[in-house]
Order: structure tokens, then C-alpha cells, then sequence
């Protein structure tokens, strides 16, 4: 097996959150890339929390600039941020030989041109996947995904601090101050949260999509930026009579004679999925001369999401050319059995017809209770006039089919039911 | 510049779409890849059709095996479908260490083992992202993008023909049998629709999603295939009031022993994205462990989606190894004008605090109407009692920033209004 050796740059948030996904993860990893990819040193100034996090056998270190020098290292993973010692740190890295990989949208934002050009260089990659939406595979999608058409515009809610306050003020009614405060108690803005509700950390992640989408040098002193801080309440709820949802997008889009670029409050048709993206989340559409419009939804920050990207860029690094057509070493395609449907695990939607008579919801409720299936929710239409039948519906909590099967078999067994039941599944998709 | 000779075998709608998108959008592609794509043959029954579509400076032949075996060609691209004819041309072409793209989701979801262990063997590549959901880069962000996850789950509307029927028979409240007919005459159900309408055809492409989500051989003959046919508008009606969507998913779930693979009618509660696709369109959610649900949206068939997708791997063929970061090769980056944000056009939420005297509406209409900016929608809020003011609301077409803000100062100079107005940008996002 091919060996990956990692050096890790700041094990905060994104970093302890990479290192958990290699831990969690690396077998997986392995049947996709033939690759043991590995952190073999941590920078971190908090070298006694590094430890903790990472063990003994790992090299901690409060020198990042021993990282980009060690000999040992194919790949630095830069997760310090900012624009200062980061970037010579990738400056350095890249001398140095070393792919790189980052979520420093900042940096980018400000800086891209030169470290791609420096990259080019020397010959190593500089991945940055994890810098715009967290763990969505935008940048994948737009660069490669999307790449035969020509970009007309891209739209995106882009940072989820600002999408939560949004989306708290509208369902519950509250200020922006309100809404701000409740996102700091709850881990989701910082404690100085101007780079977040002034629009600054999406006009940052704007540059990097429109610089792929439109292939142009990364422009983030040419961005309009307007923040949600002086929006209020009554807007959003005028919006709403209207038909209409308030999010902070960032919108790139080409023009006859150039291009937009902006981020501000928008307001957007309630029946677009766009509109319907709430919390944290982040979702970006993109509209493609051919293809139309494409949207891409996902958790936008958070450890293993975006570490998530990360591990996507250091696994690109490892395959170079080579994709398998599954995206598993042709040696690793497991024959994992497929479940017969009558094992599939589902909730369930049942209609069943019945005679207008007492206690026969009873006695249907009674076999679920047999089969140990509970009970959703469920939906007794009263007979019309001159009926004498009704419909019930009841929706059931996880079952495996043959149960379910096995208790409407039953149900149609009762002198009361009329006909089949109507059986259609049903999945929450939640987790 | 790197040349790479297509030949392309089937020039009906998805064939025709490639062509087109190549035309369109050969010089964005050569800022991309460096590579002149030129399709230099094609092969179809109807040669006199093909003709036309092509003109005279491309082979036309109805022998599509001399295409595959055509030293002057290096990727094919098939588009004819089936499992017959398909597979023997797509065998001879990797015999000859061609490249292969294809649509072919029954071919692949049939053959495609053998298939794909034949490409390896010739050490050619078989790309195939269009045979799942049209244009949205689906296959590349299970197998790329989100690669450092286990993929717990994923499910999707991927066909668009039963999402259209049924979007019709729960907006129109008709029957399947309406609802198909009607499909039918827009072009969007073929004459004979069992493919699509039993389940076939999702069941093919969930085949597909699965091998590449977990890692397991294509294992059609395993799915569970339910269709729409039997679904009658009153389950519809009951799942709406119980606050769900049924739409037409393929799911495939890992379990401790195994995968489920199945192909149904399913309820979704309303407030998932993924219940709020409508029409032809489709959306694949993946719940990766780390990343958690993801999702993907976009058209699902048609001629030039489809082919975005096609054109998508032959850019990858040609790029092998070397992505720029840009996603355009870095002498293509272009300084494009960014356009200040007086110059950005879209369309205006105001809000006017407005003393309530008669005419005032009519003035700042007036003021509208100077600089030929039409009104979309308007909200007048009656004053509260022991209130002289009121709110007016107004939503402008799209207008240049510049004119919008000098028809606000005119309000906001008139003697009735009351304070700043309060300016929103607002997107359609429609096209």
C-alpha cells in the first residue's frame, strides 16, 4: 500500500475533526485509495491539547514551520486561518515541495493568485475544497462536475451563522440582536461576530466560487458586501405576506460586459428550494448554460463536515489520474448481501377500508400492539352521507416489512375491513 | 493544443445535445482543458438525419463498428442504449484501447462488472455520469467529493418522468392514467412508458448509485421495483393532510448484515427539500457519516443535460491528472470587469413609511413610472388606530441599482414620507 504522510497545521475545530475522520474512517479510505494516508506531526500552540487529542505516537510540535520543512511530509494540511503566518506557512510549504491542502478562505480570497501561481511552480497541488460550504463538494462540482458549460450564475447561502439568525427571527418572530445572541449561547456565532453578520466570511467564500465559475483571478476587493445587522423584523414578515423568504446570498453573474459580485440580504420566491434551506445549512445553486440550474445543499461548517472536504482533497492527491469507476480499488468491491425486501426496515402508510361500526379502530390498533409496531399518526375520515364506509390511515413507526405484512394480513381478516389495504412506505430521511 | 477525436455513436436527443454543447461551448472547454474536442465521426440508422444535424465536414456511416474500430478515434461516446448492440460496440471499443463514455444506465446496471473489468484490463477508461440524473454531477460527489465518508444511506427521485406525474396529480388532483396521458403529449413519457413508470428505469440507476456508494457490485437483479401505476389520488390527498409527499424514491440504506436496494412509493414529510422537487426535475440525497445529508438537484434528463454530463467525463479524460485549481488552465484566467454595485441589476423590496394622506400612493408610483421601472407586487398597511402612518411595500421588476436609488431618494424627498425607505435586493433565481 501507498503511504500518505500527513502534517497537520492547528488541531482546533476543523483539525480534531480531520483527525477523527482518518481514526473513524481510514479502512474506508483505504479500499478507495490503496493509500495509508496518515498524520505523522501536529503544529499546534496548545501542544498539552494536541496531545490529549492525538496520543503519543504522534509528533506534537508548537513549530509549524518545522512541519513545512520535514522531510518525512508529502501533504500539509493548513487549518490555523487567517492571513498572516498561514500563508507563509503554505509559502513555504509549497518551496518546500509539498501538496497542500486548506479551508483558509480568507487567505485564498486575498492571496490566491500568487500561492496558485507559486504552486504551478513548483508542482504540487494546492486543494481547497473545505473553503467554501463546509462539507458540500461545490467547488468538485463547478470545476469538474459542471465543467462543460459555460457558468451564467451562481447564488449561494454560503454562511450558515447568518442563515441560522435569519431563519430564528422569521420562525419565532425575534430581533436580529435577539437572534444573534441566541446563535453565540448556542456555539454557532463567535463572540466578535462582525467577519460572519457583516457578510465578510461570505464574500470571501463568493470570490473563490465566482473564480472558478467564470474562470477569473480571485477579486474580493471588487465584491459589494452588505451584512444582515440592520435587518428587521417587520421586513421579514412583509416578505412573507408577499410570498417571499430574506437569506444572505452571495450572487455571482456574468454580464455582457463583466460580472456581479455581491452579498447581501435577498429576498427569494418562497417556492424555490433555496428559500426553503433553514438553520445552519448551506446550499448553493448554480446555473449552467446547459444544464440549467443546480442546486447543493449540505452542513456548511462544523469539524467532520468540513473535514470531511478535506479528506476529499487529500484522497484526490492520492488517486492523481487514477479514479476507479466505483471510487473503490477494483480489488476492494465488497459482495455485501442485499436484504430481501421482506427484511427492509420501514415506516409504513396504510389505508384501509372499513364498515362505519364501534370498536373496530380498537381492534386494528390491537394488532399493532400484537407486533410491538407503534403508531404515528393516523387519520379516521368520517363516512359521508348515505355511507356506511370510512377510510382510516394510519401511519406506523419503523417495522420490518414481513411484520407489517403480517398485520395487515390480519386487518384484512376482520369481518369490518372492505377490501385490500393499501400499503405505501415511508422514510423520514433525517438521519 | 492537445486534440482528442470523438466518435460518437447515436445522434438522437442526447446525441444531438452533445453535439450542440460542443459547438456552443468549445472555446470555454479549451479554457479548461487545452484539449480541442472535436467529434470527428458518427454513427446512427438514420444517416440521411444525421447529416443534417452534422453537416458535411463530419463521417456519417451507419456502421457504428467502424467507428469503434477507427484508428483516427480515441473515446467513444455511446449513446445508442440497451443491452445489446451497445455492449458489443462498447467491448470492441475498450478492446481497442478506447476510451468509453456512456448514458447507459441499463447496460451498466446489467454488465456493467464485466464491463468495468474489461476497461481496467485495457487500461482505458469507462466514464459514465449521465446514466444517473441527467446533468447533476452526482456520481462524481459519491466518488470524489464525499469520499472520505462511509456512506450510511442515499435516496433519490431519479426518474423524471413519475415525478412529473406525480407533481400533476397532486397539483391538479387527477389520476395517474390523466396525469400520464398528459405526460405523454408533452413529450415526457414515451409511448410505451413501463421503463419509467414501473420502476425500471430508477432501479437501473440505483444500481448504480449503490455500487458507487458502497463499494459492491452492480446488482440490478437484487433491487426491489415497485411503480406508480397502482396510486391512487386519494392516498396522495391523506399523505398531504398528514404533511407529507409521495414521490417515486430509490433507496439505498446500509445495514449491520447488508445494503437494502429498493425502488417505491414513498411518503416524505413536506418539509424535507427533497418532497418540494417537482416536475421532471431530480434530487439525490447521500448521508455520508461525517458530512451527514447532502443533496443534489438539477434536471434529470433532456438533451442538453444529459450531454453536460457526457461532456463532463470526456473533459475529465482529457485532463487525466492535471486539474488547475481554477477548473481553467491558468494562462485562460481572464481579467473580466467586475461590475460596481450602482451598475448591478435585480429587483427591489422598498419599504416606505408614509404619512396616510390621499395621493401619496399615487406619487410615489409616478416616481416609478419617470424612470421606467415597473411595479411587481404592492403591500399597503393600513395605519393602526391613533396612527397617522403607514407602511407601503413595493417589489420592483429588475432595474439598474443606479436608477432604483435615485427613484428612493425621490421618494424619500416627497413631503409625505416618513424617515429612510428601506431597500432589499431581490432575486428570482428562476433562470
Amino acid at each position: 500500500m501507498k503511504r500518505m504522510n500527513i502534517g497537520l497545521l492547528g488541531i482546533g475545530t476543523v483539525g480534531g475533526g480531520v483527525f477523527e475522520l482518518l481514526k473513524s474512517n481510514i479502512t474506508e479510505i483505504q479500499r478507495k485509495t490503496a493509500t495509508d494516508m496518515k498524520i505523522i506531526a501536529v503544529a499546534d500552540k496548545d501542544i498539552a491539547r494536541a496531545k490529549e487529542i492525538v496520543g503519543s505516537s504522534i509528533e506534537v510540535t508548537n513549530d509549524p514551520f518545522k512541519l513545512v520543512a520535514d522531510k518525512e511530509i508529502d501533504v500539509i494540511v493548513e487549518l490555523i486561518g487567517g492571513t498572516t503566518i498561514a500563508k507563509d506557512l503554505i509559502i513555504k510549504a509549497i518551496e518546500n515541495k509539498k501538496h497542500v491542502v486548506t479551508a483558509n478562505k480568507a487567505l485564498l480570497a486575498n492571496f490566491g493568485n500568487e500561492l496558485f501561481e507559486l504552486a504551478k511552480k513548483n508542482n504540487v497541488t494546492l486543494a481547497f475544497e473545505a473553503s467554501v460550504a463546509g462539507g458540500i463538494p461545490i467547488l468538485k462540482s463547478i470545476r469538474e462536475g459542471l465543467a462543460g458549460n459555460k457558468i451564467e450564475w451562481v447564488a449561494g447561502i454560503i454562511n450558515g451563522t447568518t442563515n441560522f439568525i435569519l431563519t430564528e427571527m422569521r420562525e419565532k418572530g425575534i430581533t436580529f440582536a435577539e437572534a444573534l445572541s441566541e446563535a453565540q449561547s448556542l456555539g454557532f456565532a463567535e463572540s466578535d461576530p462582525t467577519f460572519d453578520i457583516e457578510g465578510i466570511d461570505a464574500a470571501h467564500k463568493l470570490t473563490i466560487l465566482a473564480g472558478l465559475s467564470f474562470g477569473i483571478p480571485m477579486s474580493f476587493k471588487d465584491v459589494y458586501v452588505e451584512g444582515i445587522t440592520t435587518l428587521e423584523q417587520k421586513d421579514i414578515q412583509y416578505a412573507d405576506e408577499l410570498g417571499y423568504r430574506i437569506k444572505l446570498l452571495g450572487i455571482a453573474k456574468k454580464r455582457d460586459k463583466g460580472i456581479e459580485l455581491r452579498v447581501h440580504p435577498t429576498l427569494i420566491p418562497e417556492k424555490r428550494l433555496i428559500a426553503n434551506v433553514n438553520g445552519v445549512m448551506n446550499a448553493v445553486v448554480v446555473k449552467g448554460n446547459m444544464i440549467g440550474p443546480t442546486l447543493y445543499y449540505g452542513a456548511g461548517a462544523g469539524a467532520l463536515p468540513t473535514a470531511s472536504s478535506v479528506v476529499a482533497d487529500l484522497i484526490d492527491i492520492s488517486r492523481s489520474s487514477h479514479v476507479p469507476p466505483h471510487g473503490f480499488e477494483d480489488n476492494k468491491i465488497d459482495k455485501i448481501p442485499i436484504y430481501k425486501i421482506d427484511d427492509a426496515i420501514s415506516g409504513y402508510y396504510l389505508r384501509i377500508r372499513v364498515s362505519d361500526k364501534p370498536g373496530v379502530l380498537a381492534e386494528i390498533t390491537k394488532l399493532f400492539g400484537d407486533k410491538k409496531i407503534s403508531i404515528d399518526a393516523m387519520l379516521q375520515k368520517e363516512p359521508k352521507e348515505y355511507e356506511s364506509e370510512a377510510d382510516i390511515v394510519i401511519l406506523s413507526h419503523l417495522a420490518v416489512e414481513k411484520d407489517i405484512n403480517v398485520v395487515i394480513h390480519s386487518i384484512e381478516s376482520l369481518p369490518a375491513t372492505i377490501g385490500n389495504v393499501i400499503k405505501i412506505r415511508l422514510e423520514e430521511l433525517s438521519k
